[in-house]
């Protein structure tokens, strides 16, 4: 029985310990810490049988802890990683790792030093029954070498102007996980991208000096091409569909819906719109990505998101961030 | 080149007519004869080079002409279908040869005593792409034995009252067709059936002794089954729709539409209704069907819908009709 | 908090419990009872906090328990009814409350008496996404009055003859979910049905008195019509599908899959066949009924699917089977 | 009655030639001309009652003819429009008109010089039902303002390394046909455009200086972008897809596929692949290109693509060309 820690009870910190309660016989949630934590959610975690404590050390520093998920503010991420693996802990930690390579590679060398800690990045996209499928016909053979990665991925609504400002940019922030995505679903390492960013939904955003919109075009070591659209904002809700194109045939994947039904009237054929929230889209994905998780650390077998995958997104996210900004084609490296 | 002479100038005959002109490369249309005949469609005929009578018997005397189309009030096709055996012509007759058994069965007997001619009967719906792909999944073997065959035929309104009194009945009239399609889905016979009838739809057509609404069970020869759902009225256009389940699988076809364009957006995924129009549907198997009526005849093959194909959808139509009327199920022949 | 006993810890059992822990806050599984519990399952139940008896009446007979789960096997269903209505207990009571409609009228008989007492029979799939959004459509008139309910249920693998001996036969064991789904999707009582029953799949099957396959025609009180087709073998997984058409169109839904990916090659478009197993199909279902079960006893609101549902749908099955046996139409009640 | 002229009579000439026989009213083709043509095209052609020459300046200088169908060798279109402008013709010039942008130019000036002449190009995919219907979507303001233009362009099958050195390379080949559609979807212009080319299919086709795959970003003159991906191998045949992005929703089309027909088995749900060949793909549109164009001539209205839509697609044409070679981003024009 593995006990895990929660270092980070606000949204994505509940939904990750929710499924450990509910799929996950080899874990219990045995601590949750949290600097701001409300009274409802301390009784909440409390109600699960967890310590609650305003101090994620309390988490680092005791001994029956056997794993943390950092799900706390993005900026402390490398650093809880690095304390965490120092005191002998395994380590789910959400994406980014950090924004900063430098800090990356601490975590990746500090992992060098601990070959029994296992390490994960939250690439919870990886997880998903759809992209999953995709996945399995390229490495099954289906569709031949690959010759094109198509992301699409939208979201339904965008962040505040400040949000915008703070996040590190469209790139770090949102494409990172179709960054992702392209080496998942390609199998392969990114060598260049070029973006041609758009200011088209938000102004405000434009004017905290970021993007709400893109097309990215990646080239691929192989030489195979990707390509990603982005928007900041979705009409009809969350749209995350990819398209992988060989030499025998392309695998392809839509969006999940409430419902197949329809309404078919003199107006049409009339159908449900995608799930519009990614907590919606994604729930089995993240109870997959925890119990997978947690299934490497009790088999001793390979985490399915490696650190290194945190630091190539990163790089890929920095490479783009600078094409937006030169207008240019930049190498990934 | 044949020759070939089209009696009835209404809407059907026109577009066999059209069809011969447009696809047809070893046959011409030499003559066009209709009691009836407007001056617009007299001047339409004479400009494709044939000649117009108002007089069917011109056509059939003539000898310079090898075949005929029947395009005519059904109540006339197994009479002028007589005619034209006895003047030695091959003959494409509308559906259905007779609402008579008797008089379908006089002209099998011609038929008989001519066996140098061709005689086939206006199924126009066995040479529909979608239908004959479901039957190409039968025939290979795709879906194993036949158990169910379902039909959904749906027209988009429904015919006066005064239509339904005289036309022989729903059963005799509209199902007919799908009577036919079960036959050609399964390549079976169909044993017995049970109609369940009601008028949802305009109470004049039940005054006038006839249903607008239906589902009739068959049983097959073989033990398997069958179900047709009609409706005179269907909101959302023509729906005409068949799955074929056997012991390794099922073969199933929709409808066909104007594009494949939706619209997504807030109030869901919108696509276009069916096509609304028989002449629309199934205009590519009106052409297909005269197409292949004019090979068989030139290359002296079978004929693809054949006299007896006529005389059982008719038998299974008088079945329906009585099962209606008593609430019991039939034998049919 | 609601205190709950399962009654039953098979399959099912074990499903519904796991439904309460994982998605009800405000219910809690106090006791299970099972006379052939293995350990595994008492030890799975106890670590849930669970008292495990192998006597069911421990349950009944225990005042700190709300409400029982009746999951135990149908020939049980209406006794143990009648004894925890006797106790003071809610029901969810799994379908059929029974198969003699006496038996059924006695626990009528006994909530008439209970006035305060929730029972509701688990016809899970009225809680599916899929019928519940065609249901919904039919509700808020989207397509207008209705005229037809159609139904497509075929199992994924037949049982085994002994089974079907002992099950009531195909109406009353797999059909009554589909008459069920015909008076929740219309919102009508079925007035008369007829049944073309066939042996297809496996011929012991038959020798056992039982059928296989079935096109099943329904009457309803207003004059709509309905239509089942039912087999016990289904190549490509579990079908799931229903149609309901009204005079202003038509409301439609599939079958759910794994996911919506699909290969594009030389031999076609292929994507997932459908969920297999109904458990997988119905996962959401089951687990959404326990919940308004719940529901409606915590905030004494009506239950979703309540006795007479149970009867109704009983009563058809008595129907249909003597329709298959005599090969008439026959009127329901 | 207009008297049309063909000049050149090979696959494309015919399928105009044909169009016009079989749907065209007010139009009849009296003269085909083509330095090659064969025996057997010269009977078809005088079967359909046309004059028959080797030579094009027998339609230029026929007062008879009064509009011309330009479907001979790419390098002439240009000359040959200026001949028949010269000589009062109304032209339907298929694509390109010229690679060149000088020659363009003469065509458009020598236009003005002819107010009461029309003259088209060739671009047949606008015409086609799907992308009519995303176009409509656009214009009727369903998906409000646009943002982003995708369109997937994949050819069955790699032209040969040689007929690819001498094409003007993909862009001005291939390409310019989903250049005008983004022209034609999104009602904008273009204002730069930045290439990722690859050759993934065939090496000789790289050696022969060109390339046979690339992703294109479009950066439009709203402000919006576009992306096209393009290949010359598609293993599953002719894959023709748009999807338009706006503030609003998006409007999507797919393929057209030989039927609807699917088979449900142990295997999956399989059904058809699109059309394999763009004259499948494309035959209603190729016919109702031509129509258009002369019922633009008979009734005096604007033709449906003009002549500064051919000068757009080959300026863009120009720039993606560059684009690849200096792999930098370039201003269109």
């Amino acid at each position: 029985m593995l006990n895990i820690g929660i270092i980070g009870a606000g949204r994505i910190g509940k939904v990750h310990t929710q499924s450990i309660v509910n799929y996950v016989r080899t874990a219990r949630v045995t601590a949750v810490a949290d600097p701001f934590i409300t009274d409802e959610t301390a009784a909440w975690a409390e109600g699960l049988g967890a310590k609650v404590s305003k101090d994620y050390l309390d988490i680092i520093n005791d001994p029956g802890i056997d794993a943390v998920l950092i799900c706390s503010s993005s900026d402390t991420h490398s650093q809880i990683s690095l304390e965490a693996i120092a005191a002998g802990k395994h380590v789910f930690c959400e994406k980014p790792i950090d924004l900063d390579v430098g800090r990356i590679n601490a975590v990746l060398q500090a992992l060098e030093g601990a070959p029994g800690l296992k390490f994960t990045v939250g690439f919870n996209r990886r997880f998903d029954h759809n992209f999953r499928a995709v996945r399995k016909a390229v490495e099954n053979g289906s569709i031949g070498k690959v010759e094109l990665v198509k992301v699409t991925s939208r979201d339904p609504a965008p962040p505040s102007a400040e949000y915008a400002a703070r996040s590190g940019g469209i790139f770090m922030d949102m494409t990172i996980h179709d960054f992702d995505m392209v080496r998942y679903l390609s199998g392969e390492e990114v060598e260049s991208v070029y973006v041609q960013p758009a200011v088209l939904v938000d102004p405000a955003i434009g004017e905290a000096g970021d993007f709400d919109s893109a097309v990215i075009t990646l080239k691929l070591k192989s030489g195979a091409l990707a390509v990603i659209d982005n928007s900041r904002r979705c009409a009809y809700g969350y749209d995350q569909r990819a398209e992988v194109f060989g030499s025998l045939g392309a695998a392809i994947c839509g969006n999940d819906k409430p419902s197949c039904a329809q309404v078919w009237s003199d107006a049409g054929e009339t159908g449900d719109k995608p799930l519009y929230f990614f907590l919606e889209r994604y729930m089995q994905a993240f109870a997959t990505e925890v119990e997978e998780f947690i299934q490497a650390v009790v088999n001793d077998t390979p985490v399915p998101v490696d650190a290194r995958a945190g630091l190539a997104a990163v790089l890929i996210g920095i490479a783009a961030t600078e094409s937006a900004k030169t207008g240019l084609p930049v190498k990934v490296g």
